[in-house]
């Protein structure tokens, strides 16, 4: 059933992208945005404008919604009946956000999936782009409307806990910024000697797709709570380090970006572990 | 010519792959260690344990050095005759003490190679593994020796200048260890909920190496000088991400290893470049 009817509450640059992809495949389309001439264009071509928010919700049992942050959410559903409503939320919001959206909506006698969108605005509705979107809530909501959640991207659905959507797609970012923060300070080094950063550009993609087997490694060894499990290179050979803040101080680049983990790793050493990798770091953030 | 024969110094953990490599493709081995009992066991495999540094240099004319530090280089090379030596150094070292060291062979009369071995010593002398050994510095002992050099691990050569290969050594461990620093994070997240790193893995593995089509994307920025070049996500819009430093307080998680990135995005912003990628940030770190 690919031409199941649906609303969506905001219109910006990701709800504009949603909401072309959802049109494109033939889907009855009910929009409405705070600042209405951002929804306009989507008329042309064939959604439903609705004058109010509650005038849009009452046109769908599945209501989604795409907006700047929670406090819009709360603001723009208030007061609205959502009773026998199916809501899935795809505002960026936190964990903790997420589990209290679900269950205020709830109480308002809505069914709750929640939504992180892995993907920017252009990858929405494309033909393998890799976008997805994160889910996690009622998975009645997920079954119903599996196949029109699929339209613009791809479906990961993560169970019952409506927080576990923002936490993975938190957890996801927070890997992503920390690898931007490598390749920040990496092309920062060679500028320092006016080495085009071409020139490193296609051995640290290969070096940083290697080094991602890092990734299920580590969690074998958190999970286990085994943290030498195959250990190849330990923190007390990786922690020899000095070279790494001394190049920065011969390029005259700040270290701030790599400083932290750096601490942590000597920090892990002198507390005794130093016959481990990275994976007991991580208990050295918990506060 | 694949029976050529070397000298090697240091026998630590990866000299001792290095040794292991080039005696099982053929090539006569002089070997030598400070701790004479560490190099011992390489004898039995065919090597000549030489009782001083300064035989063992006087033994090849290609003479590879895999000390501690360029400290140890100094010491242990200091006084002994270089003159007509191909010295290959993979000591890790920052780029200045490698340009250094090159100077310094010379002086001596030897010609001066510099390498940064991007493995760990299980990956040394197997097929397959991925792992290189980037050189710079005399093209002439690369060209001379580039088939006993590719025994151990593929050879990637970065030209006459000497400090490139500890440089981009460097660089590539920084863009690792930040990736690494984003892995530790999205762990912590989990962890604080009880979920199991595994049920993340398979997702952050794909998700950053999807991600790393950031790196040739933001060299070309980087490199045409148009950092507004093919922006997708602007920084004012990744710049709202209180959501990531708020995800961290509510799981208790430090957000040291993520907040210095998450710093100079917003002020990358603040100083009128929110119409940007990420690559304004190189900028950022220049002192």
């Amino acid at each position: 059933m690919n031409d199941a009817p649906l609303t969506l509450l905001g219109t910006g640059a990701m709800g504009t992208a949603l909401a072309h992809a959802w049109l494109k495949a033939g889907h009855p389309l009910t929009v409405w945005n705070r600042t209405a001439h951002r929804a306009r264009p989507l008329a042309e071509r064939g959604a439903v404008v609705a004058a109010t928010a509650a005038h849009a919700v009452a046109a769908s049992q599945l209501v989604v919604v795409c907006l700047f942050d929670d406090a819009s959410v709360e603001e723009t559903l208030d007061g609205i009946d959502l009773t026998g409503k199916d809501l899935v939320n795809l505002t960026t919001t936190t964990p903790a956000q997420a589990r209290a959206r679900a269950a205020w909506a709830r109480e308002r006698g809505a069914r709750y999936l929640d939504g992180g969108i892995m993907a920017v605005p252009p990858m929405i509705g494309g033909a393998d782009t890799g976008a997805y979107v994160l889910y996690s809530g009622s998975s009645a909501v997920h079954e119903a409307h599996r196949d029109t959640l699929a339209v613009p991207a791809a479906v990961t659905y993560l169970g019952e806990d409506p927080g576990h959507a923002a936490l993975f797609d938190v957890a996801l970012l927070s890997g992503m910024y920390g690898m931007f923060a490598g390749i920040t300070h990496a092309y920062a080094l060679l500028r320092a000697d006016g080495v085009p950063a071409g020139e490193l550009a296609p051995l640290l993609t290969s070096w940083l797709n290697a080094m991602t087997h890092t990734v299920p490694k580590m969690a074998d060894q958190l999970d286990s709570g085994d943290y030498t499990k195959d250990v190849v290179s330990n923190l007390a050979m990786q922690a020899d380090n000095d070279f790494l803040v001394r190049t920065a101080e011969e390029q005259k680049v700040s270290p701030e970006l790599l400083a932290p983990y750096l601490r942590l790793m000597r920090q892990r050493v002198a507390d005794g572990h130093g016959d481990e990798e990275g994976a007991g770091l991580v208990d050295l953030l918990r506060r």
